[in-house]
């Protein structure tokens, strides 16, 4: 969901929440707030109870009207509840919090002018939104239907390409010529609309070069006649309106900015993200790393159907499938010798598991070292070497344990030192494979987070199984 | 690392990046900026250049000095380094920027006196994570050095225990009497520090209880002696000292707050929460969610030494050690079986890691979906229904993929059926286990994201073999 752009606006004027609420303090003992508030608004949507249904959205934070919605399971009732949110200021604020899915249902029978009406007041990157998810000739004549300036402003940002710095960028906020003085100013700010964001003015020289930014707070400590120019800080954190939305939000955490302007590559001021869209894609990317990494994607999630559900995980579970055949074939392949020592078997699931599991351990601190910036390139070889000395003393530590179950077992000290041994080898193959593969993929600028995928876990089912066997196999031919 | 609370102050007084860095708009390819920076600074540390290095770091942002210093590998290497950025303001910044080993480790020469200087000017929960840090002795000893009341005040905040509202709240912001003027507002901001906020102001009643917010904006478009009471709005959306920090972050994302006021049960203001500090937290969250599946813990990635990494991860490891022996020990069981029919291992590997890895998908989406609010437990029964619908799908084409398999590799019909039916069984009861488990958890307060952890994986894998095992077995022993 895309958050409206009027962090300050959305809590001065639409927020409805009482200060004191029992409930929202214990929000995570059995029934929320929320489960209860969605259980009544069901009753009485099907109870056609309209008067009462009009009045509790008339209480409630846009957001959180968004969020029942969303919920709802028929798209009729979504449609009949975003119908009854009164003035197309709420609806529209509604609209940009909802979910792909819903806004296309509860738009399906609205008619084109009336799009174009609740979207007049919302900010640039919410309507961009909005338009990337209708279809796209609805969304033409929508384009066209609006006031020219703006739908200029629209088709310009629906030309950026997805998770860039330009596509999550609104165009509303204030900049000023730096010959401005602190009272011209001050006067702009009193007629500045609320879609504005007034956190910081920045400030362009003559050909709209971003050239110094200042706070609200910086304007009135100074005589009325003080120009720009003289009050501004010069030096401006910016990122470029190609930048990766990640890396916008890796700037914005960093440096602890509210809002960071964007620029095109002359430096002309062209927008500005701000930070309530950085936390939602903080939130968005955390999540397609976790999914990613259990070959799930985003779309999965929305996806109310199951047969759409189970298209989308089939490809990774058929690659997983034919990885472990592969497995399996190896198997196959030392069938002798499992026949002749079939305790050879009980510890296939040990070698199987450990390798992957300890694989994992390594390649999720990784990934998400390098996700968050924790972890740099320059840092990898200390990390690869630690990883390494960890992985062998896990192993030998593992290893010897199983040295010693299978001694007690199977009372075959063979068995279990050929089982210890595999499994330290396969440790370290692991580790190393875990270590490598997300630090080159990002090399290559393929996402890291697909190499706690299945990819390296298969891998080290097989290099585990091969190994184990195989020196079992040595060994029993060798004591014959 | 905790933020400096200072976000306008952090942008206006002290970036110093240049607007245009070619460098900074390609960071993902190759060796980046940072990495050549450190290398750089590497160098002039190893060479002894304290005027260049001084004069480097004169350059930075507190927020990159802090960063070099954290990927320094020698403790000595990181002390000369913090020593040489200037000024006791820069130097508490750069000092609240670094992670829990860093701190300590360029603290451990300096005073206490010289620490007590160093905090002065820092937001007070900048302060009150840095002496989380320090051992209790130290932190006591700086705090009867430091002024009575910000020592009280950091004391008092100590107290809350880690992870809730209270622990990263800052006490630092500007809150006014309802009856005071909009004139006296202004006069009032132009005095403030710059360790207060400024986004909002907050009104209390005469007995310190929030009773509306309103903007800076808001102040510069009324007549001079309006009071704030007929200006503010009433409704403000706060948090209890007490409520997770999760929670916090999940009400700022969700109404697009820049900062949220933190009131005591009776509705006292006590602190305000900074959208930069949210952002931190929902970066930590998700870590230690990702971190959490894989059995990893976050200290363990701050850790430098292999043996205590390697300590940190083998609880987790010997859990699933012993896990996937009792997988091994019913192999053992059905050994009789496996000799007869040896073909029937080449399928053991198929069947552990697929219903593991369905789980693992099933289980990711919905502890994801908790933990971002997307899912509520309200939609927990539609979930479940569509995952165990999901599972029946899957199921059905990987277990006639299988059978084919089966048919064709070890022409034997019966297996290859065997192994699809025992396929579509472990599916089921993984997708069933995999959504029932994070939703319990989360109901009974346990965090959910140590359901995709190895007790489900375990537990899939030995019902997995178990189902298929017994199956083989029962349609051998028929079949004779």
């Amino acid at each position: 969901m895309q958050p409206t752009d009027k962090p300050v606006q959305s809590e001065l004027d639409a927020a409805r929440e009482p200060v004191k609420d029992p409930v929202r303090e214990q929000p995570d003992k059995g029934q929320s707030k929320f489960d209860l508030m969605l259980v009544s608004f069901q009753k009485l949507l099907r109870r056609g109870a309209i008067t009462n249904l009009t009045k509790m959205l008339g209480k409630m934070h846009p957001a959180d009207a968004a969020k029942i919605i969303v919920h709802l399971s028929s798209p009729k009732e979504k449609r009949t509840l975003f119908e009854l949110v009164k003035g197309e200021g709420p609806r529209g604020q509604v609209l940009s919090e909802l979910d792909a899915d819903s806004i296309q249902q509860v738009l399906a029978d609205v008619p084109a002018p009336d799009i174009a009406w609740l979207l007049k007041d919302l900010a640039s990157d919410d309507v961009t939104y909005i338009m990337g998810v209708l279809p796209g000739a609805l969304s033409r004549e929508i384009l066209t239907l609006m006031k020219t300036e703006d739908s200029t402003e629209i088709a310009e940002l629906l030309k950026y390409p997805k998770d860039t710095a330009g596509s999550i960028m609104t165009t509303e906020f204030l900049s000023l010529f730096e010959d401005t003085t602190a009272q011209e100013t001050i006067r702009r700010l009193q007629r500045a609309t609320d879609a504005e964001h007034v956190f910081y003015i920045y400030v362009t020289d003559k050909d709209e070069h971003l050239v110094g930014v200042l706070s609200l707070r910086q304007l009135l400590t100074v005589p009325p006649e003080t120009p720009l120019k003289n009050i501004m800080t010069p030096d401006v954190i910016s990122v470029s309106v190609d930048m990766d939305q990640e890396e916008v939000a890796r700037q914005v955490a960093r440096y602890n900015l509210l809002a960071i302007p964007v620029v095109e590559k002359d430096s002309t001021l062209v927008g500005i993200i701000t930070v309530d869209d950085v936390v939602d894609v903080i939130r968005e990317e955390a999540t397609e790393d976790m999914l990613k990494s259990a070959g799930v994607t985003e779309e999965d999630v929305l996806a109310s159907s199951s047969i759409r559900a189970a298209r989308l995980r089939l490809p990774w579970l058929f690659t997983n499938l034919f990885g472990s055949l592969l497995s399996g074939a190896i198997l196959w392949h030392f069938r002798y010798t499992i026949q002749e020592v079939v305790a050879i078997v009980t510890f296939i699931p040990v070698i199987a598991a450990m390798g992957g599991n300890v694989g994992l351990q390594s390649s999720t601190l990784i990934i998400r070292g390098l996700a968050t910036g924790r972890i740099e390139l320059a840092d990898v070889w200390t990390v690869f070497f630690r990883e390494i000395r960890t992985g062998l003393l896990l192993g030998l530590a593992c290893g010897a344990m199983l040295t010693l179950v299978g001694l007690a077992w199977h009372n075959q000290g063979f068995l279990g030192m050929v089982v210890g041994v595999s499994l330290l080898i396969a440790f370290l193959i692991s580790t190393s494979m875990a270590t490598i593969m997300p630090v080159v993929l990002k090399r290559v600028g393929v996402d890291p987070a697909v190499a706690a995928g299945p990819f390296v876990t298969t891998a080290n089912d097989i290099t585990g199984i091969s190994v184990y066997l195989s020196l079992s196999t040595a060994l029993l031919s060798y004591l014959k």
